[in-house]
């Protein structure tokens, strides 16, 4: 939960004065968020979030946050817009922390996922990937292969105290995805973490995407990996492949997918699995058991590694290969 | 920082299915408050606040309190109005706990105070007072005197912990206070928390009383005394008698004060201090220095508490007695 950061009326005054955006009617914190300070703001010419940015994000990478924004909002993509301050500038800085102002996004992220919802992340999805084609900055994608190695070598304590048995378990995946991980496929920018809280929703279409903060430069189909893993389980692990082949169904409908990017799914899957299941891990070990919010269970990524493991090809999603 | 209970949109949808207000566009969880959830909805017909009662509230208070909202709404305070459902009922339930749904009041919270907010308060808590002159229902001050008594003696190694003869110190002035308690003074309904965080103001009026969970029956110069310590001293706890006579005039613009009221403000004061002394402490206590957010630091309220001790009479105060 966020607001880490308090502000007061006089800092977010002072903060939105270089901008043009009229004067304050209201201000409120918004609780939604691990990351960062979000403050929806509340002005004459309309709605805003104002985000201080805290020790989680890596300063150096939020040029490319921001401009990845601005880029894809230019080319029609529903993400928050970086205001520009009278010199120019979308990042400043506030509370002694790096500060940024975007548009308010109206919609709903969804609690119950459908097919429909589905296809329409996949449509999404692909105009984000076809929109960010000309966007000349770059940024590699820190939580893959070398950040799964060093994270395996890290928690084997971890894996044990959650199941025995699961270390070895999960460095055999490890050491079948690293194996099979493609060398090349068509890549550029990823969204990285497009999860249901990320997307909103109006009158059955996608009417925003947020939390751009893990974007990053990778193979297209590993973010739709991340799809799959997302949008297409249900509460028990069961794989429901109707939502599936609704995601790839949408996708295509703007950007086809290549006969080897169809065949690499199930590993990218797999390693998109094990991210999470990491990172869950992580955060599950790392908050006592009286925390008012349980971080998520990470058997939820436990169950989607193992569906991987034994999928037979992208037949097993769905798919088929040409 | 709330929220304590997350809600899904489909819970959301189906809890103000019964009100009326049309379909839900957006919902934000709200980061303000320590002891309820809030979630800020926005539907057609306008903004409004879905408040969840958290376990600090006593449930059997609630028809008391929202009862009283609606009360003061009629008569033209700016409080938040909860609504009614299709079934007549202000109170609900969701997610396992009590719930309300209240319009959303604009303006902004004063961080800087300058003696025109106070007068501003001023006249808005005479109008609090006298608006509910006819409220039927009554609710005790469960943090006077009784409280005060218990609080101390639970404090011992809490306040020696905090200052070395601390407990001695404030043991003499419960002691005082007790002892010159007034008997009877004119008394009704009373926020009894009404601190800036709890006061929007818009062009300089105040457009805005929120945080109604406290409010109970005492005498209302007890009320004023609560808001002496809460507007009119500098961050250094040094009094700033220009304010104290600015929110002494605007209460005196719409409820004159008794000679008996005002010669009984500097021991109203010292027990509010005293009040706010007790819940600080306990909280700073509580609380694990590597929390995020840190409580109010007691010292504010032990340096109110002093000044009050030395004060001469209500002329310290800028007041005087018939």
């Amino acid at each position: 939960m966020a607001v880490y950061t308090h502000l007061n009326a006089d800092q977010v005054r002072a903060y939105i004065a270089g901008y043009g955006i009229g004067p304050l009617e209201t201000y409120v914190g918004i609780a939604d968020g691990v990351e960062n300070t979000n403050y929806l703001l509340f002005t004459a010419s309309g709605r805003y979030i104002l985000t201080l940015y805290e020790k989680r994000v890596n300063e150096a990478d939020l040029p490319y946050f921001l401009g990845l924004m601005e880029h894809l909002s230019e080319r029609g993509i529903p993400c928050p817009v970086p205001l520009h301050d009278r010199s120019g500038q979308t990042l400043g800085q506030l509370a002694g922390r790096p500060a940024a102002l975007v548009t308010f996004l109206e919609g709903i992220a969804r609690s119950r996922i459908e097919p429909g919802h589905c296809r329409a992340v996949g449509r999404a999805l692909a105009h984000l990937h076809t929109a960010s084609s000309d966007f000349e900055e770059s940024r590699p994608n820190g939580l893959s292969l070398d950040a799964w190695e060093q994270a395996l070598a890290e928690s084997e304590a971890r894996l044990e105290n959650y199941a025995a048995g699961l270390y070895e378990e999960v460095r055999d995946d490890f050491a079948r995805v690293a194996a099979a991980w493609p060398s090349s496929l068509p890549k550029g920018v990823i969204h990285a973490d497009l999860f249901p809280d990320n997307v909103f929703f109006r009158d059955g279409e996608v009417s925003g995407l947020i939390d751009f903060y893990f974007a990053c430069n990778d193979f297209f189909a590993y973010d739709l990996a991340i799809c799959i893993n997302a949008w297409c389980f249900e509460r028990d692990a069961d794989f429901n492949i109707t939502k599936a082949a609704a995601l790839l169904k949408g996708y295509e409908e703007h950007r086809a997918l290549a006969a080897e990017e169809i065949a690499a799914l199930p590993i990218l899957c797999a390693g998109s699995a094990m991210r999470f299941l990491f990172t869950r891990l992580a955060d599950w070990d790392s908050t006592p058991s009286s925390a008012m919010v349980r971080p998520k269970d990470p058997a939820e990524y436990l169950g989607r590694l193992r569906f991987h493991r034994a999928a037979r090809g992208p037949d097993s999603y769905g798919l088929e290969t040409a």
